[in-house]
Parts: structure tokens; C-alpha cells; sequence
């Protein structure tokens, strides 16, 4: 179902994931007068904080579904593992936004990379591998080193290993419990980027700065804006973000990340909702990313994605959320704790941006 | 009860009173990691959407405010007429800010004038009056024209005529209902500015940029930063500010009412708690009105005030807020919707800044 006609303040909208993604949307979704519904199988979710309305159940749930989709205008999502069943199930009885097939095309990595080669977007060398045959056939045409990543359910570096000149294709196979999985050559990149774009249900597209993006134990550390990149690169990036959401008919922001090199731009991955890197939009700029995704999803005009100040995002990791009160002292930086209760190791806990004058770039 | 160390994240602290200050006083903490309880009687108030966790109930309810009181950590409010007793009942159970004097002082304008002329700060000439020989003694001393207010409660131009030539003093006491009140003497003023303030538990105070105040109807219209006004006179402006603050040991932001003219400076009204004069701070700083008052009663740093752009905030009154398609697609504009169902004349659904780049003043 497509959204008819722009949701008016006080109507409100359904959000699949109750973590920090679903709580920062939420609370910009307030901002505009726009109520969110969270629909999440974990019973602490942080969005359930902020949400005039929650639902806890299992995503497989036929019945707490039907309850949610009729109590929303539309449906939107904060993680892309959404299961297809689901989705089904809930655009048949509602807009959903972005669409069943931006998340079929971004929950597997062969159809994501099949899709974005048949736009000509230049991606790492990547074959579809399910046996150890075919990982040898690969290899061979791909080189060595490689990694081996599972097709579905991979984030923060779960899900993949590197296969160098000594593993053998059956312990790299067994490493990822024997899941689909794609064979993606080792790209030797100098800088990772990413695009944070927006897409109405009319078409308009939206794409704010490249951020320069730094990762630690491949979860995203920093991300840094503007990017110090090359002007007319920032551009092809801005350009291949457009492509990928009018190829998509996509509606909604996206979350793009590229490897840039003497190759010039790659795409490494699509992320079919809000994004990590796209967090110092809350602090830098007049409309954030969270309210970009509720004004495109709920048919409204697309907010300005200029930035007002440099800027600097730094995640807050497991218990690098304890630096909160030396944090809260620092005149330049904005402080984003997401009211999670237990500060595991890695667990993404907050966030901060740290602000300065804007640069000419 | 004062506050013995600062609140960590993942506390609860309670609101009383639900409209769009509370609204967005919530918004502020979830972005800290702070959660909220409203306490409120009207069943659909609008910060119940964006809360944690409500109580419905009367401020006279003793029941409901024990259970409330043992729910939270500290208890803030979002409007001035807070009862006494029900202050002082909460007070006496967890660590109510602003305080019970803030209140008394800020709720009887009688005591207000006198509390600020007793620190040597100009206001209008003005006399309690509570019978017609009261009213006439009064007029002969201050003169005609004249405002008569009720002492208590009086908000947006509600509870106050103006006496002229020809009004008897009766007619003006009638037209109040009798009500305790207060004679100020009519000042010929030039701008109408405010100064946003906040005073932490360890006495810091941080003010922001001083916006000049356009009313209609006496109601605020918009507020401009920079205001234009004589930096000597924005920093004087200031210092009476942080006067008042210190001299009543004043934790959370206060919203301070002036007039500016061939007097100089003279205060108008003081409200102990955010204001609708310091909304600009949503889009125009780093930290806004709202968080700077979550810090300070949490016991927190208070933000860096500084404004990063130059803004002008626009009130959306009752069928104003009709307006927002148009609004949302200005690129220059921050659109802050209310979540209020009903759109009645004059009523408060929303607001906008337009900001441009800051000036240098």
C-alpha cells in the first residue's frame, strides 16, 4: 500500500525495533506532533521510554500485528533483519515504508551486491558460496585474502571471517557454522564514507554531508564531518545514493556506506533505515536524520539536510558511557544517552557530537 | 530535601503538569538518558505521549502524590501556579526544584515586586489593593492610566484591566471578580526582552542571548535573537537575571520578563521554569532551555548557552498550526508540533524558529 496523502500531526505511526534507532525516531517524530507505536519482543526496549503507545511480542506474531497495523497510519522499521513474512503480512494491511524490497535487496549480501552491479555501481569482486566446492571455485577467481561473510544477519563484523593463505574453505566454512554465505575480495580502500539519503513518496531525494567514517573492532567508532574528501567524490557519493534510492523506488532514509579509493567510490553496504553515521545530523544540522525518515515516511516535505557546524561523532561503547559527567562539562558537545540499563561490553550506550564552526570545506 | 549528588542516567525524575513545557522537558531528558514521570489531571495531556510513565490526578490528591513522590528522584514542574501545600508535601518527601520559595515568590505578584525591589531592581510603580478605598488610594499615588491584576494566577493578559480616565475604581475591582490584587503603574516602554537563566545546585549560572519579545493579544507573538538592544544593556539584563537567581537560591532555568526603555531596565515577570521566550534555544543552541533545566535540577553541568545561529521564534496559535505543510517545506525553519487534539483560539499548539546564519552582534 502507498501512503494517499501526508500524515497530519497527532496521527500515529508504527515502529518495528524498540532499540536507540527506534527511540531517536521517536523522539523527532514528537517533535513534529506525530505519535509512534513500538512494536518489539524485548520488554525493556528504550523506545518504550519515549512511546505514547508499545506492543511486546515476537515478530512471528499474526495476532499482535494485526492489533498493531490497526492501531497505526503506516509502518516503518529501525533494523533491516525484519523478516519478510512479516513485512508481507503488514503491508497488506498498511503503507510500509521503506518497502518489502529494500529490505529483501538489503538483508542478503549476494541480492544487495547483484542489485547494485546491474545498476553499475562498482562493488568488491563477491560469489555467492554454500559448499566448500564452490568457496574453492571462488578462491581461485577471487583471490587470496578474502572474507567470508553469512549472505543474512551479519552487523558490527558478526557473521564473517578472513580466509588468508593458510585456511583452508572447510574451517572458514565451519568458522561461520556453515550459513550462505558470499565470498567478497579484500578491497584495499584508503578512506570509508557514507551517504545518509532520503527519499519522498514523491520522488524527491535529499542526501546530507559525507561523513568520514572510522571503525574499531568493525564497529563504527567516529564519524567526521566534512570529510576532508575530494568535493567531486563527495558529489559521485551524494549521486550513487540517488541512483540506489530511485532504483529502489525507496522511501525513507538510507544509510549508504563506500569505500573510497585509487578505485574511486565502492559500495560496501545499504542499510535500509536510519544509520549510525548519519547520528551527528542530530547536533549539526536543522533536521536530523531521525526527522528526515518521519517527514519522508509520513508524506511530508523533506527537511534541509545543509549543516549548520562541523562536527565530530563519537560512539559511547559498553562502559565508555561512565565519561557522561566529564562529557556533560564540554561546551562544544552534545550528549545522546539511549537509557539502556546494562552496559555490556561493545554495547552502543550513547553517542556525542562534538561541534565546531563551520568550515568552508 | 536538596539533591545530595547528581543523578545518574537511567533515573526517573517527576514533572508536574502535562502541556508542551512538560512535553518538551521530557523530550530533553530522554536525550540524556533521564526519565520522566507526569504528573498531571487532565487525562489527554500532551508530554503523557512522550513520557515514561503518568499519574492522572488532582494536585490536591495526597495519595497520588505520595505514590508519585516515591517514584522519582527529584520532582521539577512545568508551570508556576503549583500549589503550595502540595509543593511543600512533595518537598518534605524528595527534592522538589525549584523550590517552595521560588513558587511563593513567583505566584503572588505583590511578593514578587517586593522580593525584587528589595534587591534594588526596578519594576513599576505598584501598591496591593484589595478594596475600592484601597484602589482609590492607590490611583492617587501611582496615577491613570493604570493596570489592575489579580495578584494570583493572572497569565497571557488573563485576570488584569486597564483603568483609565474614566473608569471608577469599583468597575476595575469588579471586572477582576474582587479578587486580591495589585495597582502597576502604566510604563512607556520600548522593547519587551527576557533573559533565559539557569542556576544549578552548586550555584553556577549560565544565561542565554537576550531575544526581544513581540506580544499580540498579550500573548508572545514571536522572540528574536540577536534582540538589537545595546549589548550593555543584554549584559545588564543578564546580571539582574543571575541577581535574582542567587538571591533566592534558585536551582533550574527561569524565564525572566523585562522592559527595556529611557529607564533603562525594569522587570516585568519572573516564571520559575522554562519559557516560551527561550524556545529559539531548541534550534538556535547546542543545548536548549529544556535540557539546560533537566541538567540543572539533576544536578548536572549546565550546557554552554551560546547560540549557534541567529533565529526568530514564531508562536502557533489555535488555527495557526494548520500552516505546517508550508512551514515544513522552508528550508529555514525548525517546526515544533505539540501533540495538542483541539486547535482553540489563542491556544499554544506549536511553534517555529527561522534561523540564519549568526551574526557577529
Amino acid at each position: 500500500m502507498r501512503l494517499d496523502k501526508p500524515l497530519p500531526p497527532g496521527s500515529t505511526i508504527g515502529i518495528l525495533g524498540g532499540g536507540q534507532l527506534g527511540r531517536m525516531l521517536t523522539l523527532a517524530a514528537a517533535r513534529l506532533g506525530i505519535r509512534c507505536h513500538i512494536y518489539a519482543p524485548e520488554a525493556d526496549s528504550p523506545a518504550f521510554q519515549v512511546a505514547a503507545a508499545h506492543t511486546i511480542a515476537p515478530y512471528d506474531d499474526y495476532e499482535a500485528l494485526a492489533g498493531f497495523a490497526r492501531s497505526v497510519e503506516l509502518v516503518t522499521y529501525e533494523f533491516e533483519n525484519v523478516p519478510a513474512e512479516t513485512a508481507a503480512f503488514l503491508a497488506a494491511r498498511v503503507p510500509l515504508a521503506p518497502d518489502a524490497r529494500a529490505l529483501a535487496t538489503a538483508q542478503d549480501r549476494v541480492a544487495e551486491k547483484t542489485f547494485l552491479s546491474g545498476l553499475g555501481i562498482a562493488v568488491a569482486p563477491f560469489a555467492a558460496v554454500d559448499t566448500v566446492a564452490e568457496l574453492d571455485a571462488a578462491l581461485s577467481t577471487i583471490g587470496r585474502p578474502a572474507i567470508l561473510k553469512t549472505r543474512r544477519f551479519g552487523y558490527d563484523g558478526k557473521g564473517q571471517t578472513r580466509i588468508d593463505r593458510q585456511k583452508a574453505a572447510a574451517t572458514a566454512l565451519a568458522e561461520i557454522d556453515l550459513a550462505p554465505a558470499i565470498l567478497e575480495g579484500l578491497v584495499s580502500f584508503d578512506h570509508e564514507v557514507s551517504v545518509i539519503a532520503a527519499r519522498g513518496w514523491d520522488g524527491v531525494v535529499a542526501c546530507y554531508d559525507v561523513p568520514l567514517n572510522r571503525h574499531e573492532n568493525h564497529i563504527l567508532a567516529t564519524s567526521t564531518v566534512p570529510s576532508g574528501l575530494d568535493p567531486a567524490l563527495e558529489s559521485k557519493a551524494r549521486e550513487i545514493a540517488a541512483a540506489i534510492l530511485r532504483a529502489l523506488d525507496y522511501v525513507g532514509v538510507m544509510g549508504i556506506e563506500l569505500f573510497a579509493g585509487r578505485f574511486g567510490l565502492m559500495v560496501n553496504e545499504l542499510a535500509p533505515r536510519v544509520h549510525n553515521s548519519g547520528h551527528w545530523t542530530l547536533d549539526a544540522c536543522l533536521v536530523s536524520q531521525f526527522e528526515q525518515h518521519i517527514r519522508a515516511v509520513c508524506g511530508w516535505p523533506l527537511g534541509n539536510p545543509a549543516r549548520h557546524s562541523d562536527v565530530v561523532m563519537t560512539n559511547l561503547l559498553g562502559d565508555g558511557v561512565q565519561d557522561w559527567q566529564r562529557l556533560a562539562q564540554e561546551a562544544d558537545v552534545g550528549l545522546h544517552l539511549y537509557g539502556k540499563s546494562e552496559a555490556r561490553r561493545g554495547r552502543k550506550m550513547g553517542h556525542f557530537n562534538r561541534l565546531s564552526p563551520r568550515s568552508g570545506d
